[in-house]
């Protein structure tokens, strides 16, 4: 059996597992960003701690996909931008000590490719690139069978790849990444900025916020999905930077499959239709028969699914 | 010793060579385009009959480099966008025939990257992105020493990533690539149209023009070097593009080095200082310590080292 922790900026998640990826227990909770790192770790081990009593078969290895840059070689978290406290900490040391269990830690787009590639949908594949559209925009990259760390360890940052030289900020510090283009927060806001801009037209996309008014890329999705003009103008919009985006891994590293998760991928065919269209667009013509863009299988579980493949490669 | 073979659009190469990459003898024609593949083959094979004659130590393989999409796994080449009648043809077999060398093919991009990597600019490195910038624009990856070729065997088409979504045409039939605005030609292109439209501010890249008044990236980057300001303004325009092409492989790939070779490396300080300092701005933060981008080091012999290589590592 294999522990399986997924820490993201918001929750977070612990399963049992076995080897083969079937979960037999979960819980996840919510985080106390105000606690900051030591208040995690605490909760994280105390949870541990309660699954391996609990698990009727010994458990022998923990894997961990962290919600931020992780240094691989050494099995230190780098840092949160969610949470303070966390630089530096050797986490799978901690869970060492104080569960008995080796561990291992990588950052949770490449926990999220591992899962993927092995339990999702990039099941048979050889070659993968994932991507985790939500709040940011994550990547890993999977070659022959293992995830790719480059030569500084920080491969796969396809959330900050440029499309605009000019475009809004990002907060990896430059202007017009990916990231700050696509992902639901920048989905959200340029939503948000176009609602205000264009009055009557944006009735639909405000119909669909959420209570308190603010404009989410659920309620653009929502909007687009019953047909509203700009709503679908936005998504269309989205599609052609993201689009951009995956021609270029497409061009680059020629994947079987490019799958695409976190909450963004929820939207399902409103999303997916546009973004096929425009990928194409960009694309080198020889490798139109090749392009595979799927949605993540395993949705919310991609990075736990993958702490277990993780687990099982590493360890 | 291993015969290597560099066949281009405008000319071809063979080199008698050891398998650490002393090039004991070398000759080079220009192509006859009229004349078709046949007639190259005929001629390639003949001077390679002359090498193999004139070698004082036994010939045990052939490597070659083709400038044109290749086959891989079948050992075939796709095609010609600068000769005709190149279409399937399987060139190691005939090789094979022809001269009883085992012979290996790959398209020279790849075979370009894989020479700098092994015996140029990337010496010592593990991973490494190569773009060669001449009539078109290139690209070759190698992950942990190897060629990376993908899924579909084309992997590392690094000129054809979406730069400008409605830039200029692109021979592969796109709008914007990186190669449709930096490759030798679109430089020269960009330059003529500027010239035009500028009137007295074009004047010193004109002076700087060839004979007949063509304007080829030589002249602007020529004109930029004796400091005129609109040749400046131009390869200033170029490194944003270039660096976003170069920033994007670094956000994704990490190699310890991007080598730029092909005509346009020959350019020198004018163009690689603010090649660096776009990329530089373009790249996300946690990787700018580990940019390093070098000219090729094999220049016009990029290509057969590789070829020395291919053929040392496969046959």
């Amino acid at each position: 059996m294999i522990l399986a922790i997924d820490i993201g900026g918001t929750k977070y998640s612990l399963a049992l597992a076995t080897a083969q990826g079937e979960i037999v227990k979960q819980t996840a909770r919510t985080t106390d960003r105000a606690g900051g790192a030591a208040w995690m770790v605490d909760h994280i081990l105390n949870a541990g701690r309660v699954m391996l009593a609990e698990s009727s078969e010994p458990v022998s290895a923990c894997g961990i996909g962290f919600g931020g840059p992780v240094d691989f070689d050494a099995q230190r978290i780098v840092n949160s931008t969610h949470v303070s406290g966390w630089d530096g900490m050797p986490l799978p040391d901690m869970v060492h000590k104080a569960l008995g269990l080796p561990a291992i830690v990588d950052n949770d787009a490449n926990v999220g490719a591992l899962g993927e590639f092995t339990f999702g949908a990039g099941r048979g594949s050889r070659n993968l690139v994932y991507y985790t559209v939500s709040t940011g925009i994550g990547g890993g990259i999977v070659i022959n069978g293992e995830i790719y760390r480059g030569s500084d360890g920080n491969a796969g940052e396809l959330g900050h790849v440029p499309i605009l030289p000019d475009g809004p900020a990002c907060a990896c510090g430059n202007r017009g990444c990916l990231e700050a283009l696509c992902s639901g927060t920048a989905i959200g806001k340029r939503a948000a900025n176009a609602v205000q801009q264009q009055g009557r037209r944006g009735r639909g996309i405000q119909s669909a916020a959420e209570p308190g008014g603010r404009i989410t890329a659920k309620a653009v999705f929502d909007a687009a999905r019953a047909g509203d003009p700009l709503a679908l103008d936005i998504v269309e919009q989205t599609c052609v930077y993201l689009g951009m985006g995956v021609a270029t891994a497409m061009n680059t590293l020629a994947p079987d499959v490019i799958v695409i998760g976190g909450g963004v991928c929820k939207a399902g065919r409103v999303l997916f239709e546009p973004l096929r269209k425009q990928a194409d667009r960009f694309l080198m013509p020889i490798h139109r028969p090749h392009l595979k863009i799927l949605p993540a299988q395993r949705k919310d579980r991609s990075v736990l699914m993958g702490a277990i493949a993780l687990a099982r490669h590493d360890l």
